[in-house]
């Protein structure tokens, strides 16, 4: 089927769904997933690369506008330690069972493993979308449960690097392998607060005097992908690269404007609803 | 090359060669052909899928939101009358040398009238890029050098049907065969006007009471993806399709906020910088 017309069904589909979900008074991401489900197993190939990077995009700019504008970072810092406890029980339990699960049914330990990570993992993206439209992501449980699913992503690598290497070398990885893992994560932040800190205030004075149209809407929308990407490169998910390159820019005056930040939230929540047709 | 990376490549070349030739007194659309001559020989592969679907929404939406925003619908079709000579001009010269340039090489009849209709078109996206960066898109030569890049795309249309037709058939198109295409032109234009005259308006009431966040601006979004769809299917350029479909939708109250402008205008600008990698 045309790309064009693929996109549009979704977008159509995603936005019709939601708004009847939102009228029953929950929250619209349900209709939206519905409505990637339902197009996933009549029409759309959710297989297709454009359409991959497509919704790819939309989970790095969901995750960059609740950095960029909506979440305070101090709150989230705080909330990380209340926040240990509950996302530990939120990885155990489901592993739990779904290493259970495998036992159940006479599976080997290795792919007992495999289920119990497979069910471990929450979708940063679809709880942050849950937060937003129930509109509890500014409020102190909104911060909290973000801090969570954050730590709920990063122990998901971490579970995911361990099982490969069991898999892959019959051992658990030694605690030099386990360093390099946490390593590469503090060596990320250390980069990313660095740019924030020095790097962004002084890029931004340029950008702030640029003659060319929507400079600094460009170059907001660059570091957005810019951290999304060095968050690959430090084998990090995307969206908290792309969560913490907006978290960076939040405090620079010049890179915080209205007129900007409501050009990156319409691009958030107009491409997001793609996002769906992939899980 | 990681995607992520090449879009970002791309988007920071086509600013700073953009903004390094505007001061330098010059449209600043020149730099970032400059910026996709560079990237398209050196890095990036233009043939990538991605990158080619994002370049040609870029066009799309430039087109769509000359059509939705920043043109008076009246001035073009006055200026209609004006733009005819010069266009008519404009494609007959270049295609006399390219065809006599072929002549000249000695090359047979066909290949000359290969090279003459590969030398008449100009791009639509670059005429109406560098009237926007020069300022002039919304003066009265403005209107009317819109006009010509209509009338000069749908010509282009035309001549390249008929040397298909010559080179698969050995004949010039039968009457019957060039009023099909020029009818195809012309019920996609009915069923345009008839959409925005009866069928949008409607359709944006509704809209505008929708819950759902973003509603107004996805719905835009939506309409301008499937005017460019529906040209395609009607063998028109997409592009064409869009600024139809935004001039559609300016007319209408509802869909004309200038906030939801404001964010297809960034998505315009922002996305447009891809499509210069392909040219």
């Amino acid at each position: 089927m045309n790309i064009l017309l693929q996109l549009l069904l979704i977008l159509f589909l995603a936005k019709i769904f939601a708004e009847i979900i939102e009228r029953a008074g929950f929250p619209g991401i349900l209709g939206e997933m519905a409505a990637g489900i339902f197009l996933g197993m009549l029409w759309i190939n959710p297989d297709d690369d454009i359409l991959s990077f497509f919704s790819m995009l939309g989970a790095i700019f969901l995750l960059f506008i609740v950095g960029y504008k909506e979440i305070n970072l101090q709150e989230v810092k705080a909330s990380i330690k209340i926040a240990l406890i509950p996302t530990l029980c939120s990885v155990i339990v489901p592993f739990s069972f779904g290493f259970l699960l495998g036992k159940a049914f006479n599976l080997e330990f290795i792919e007992c493993l495999f289920i119990g990570v497979a069910f471990s993992p929450t979708s940063i993206g679809v709880s942050v979308r849950t937060l937003i439209d129930l509109d509890y992501l500014s409020k102190k449980i909104g911060s909290t449960m973000l801090s969570s699913a954050i730590l709920d992503d990063i122990i998901g690598i971490f579970m995911f690097s361990v099982l490969i290497s069991i898999a892959t070398y019959h051992h658990i990885p030694t605690s030099m392998q386990l360093m390099i893992i946490g390593g590469k994560f503090v060596i990320f932040l250390i980069i990313m607060i660095i740019l924030g800190w020095k790097v962004f205030p002084v890029l931004f004075t340029y950008i702030h005097k640029m003659q060319v149209k929507e400079s600094i809407f460009a170059f907001v929308f660059m570091i957005a992908i810019f951290s999304a990407y060095l968050a690959e490169v430090f084998s990090l998910h995307a969206v908290i690269g792309a969560f913490i390159g907006g978290a960076c820019l939040s405090s620079i005056p010049f890179a915080k404007i209205e007129d900007v930040q409501n050009k990156v939230s319409g691009i958030s929540y107009g491409i997001y609803n793609n996002e769906q047709c992939d899980k």
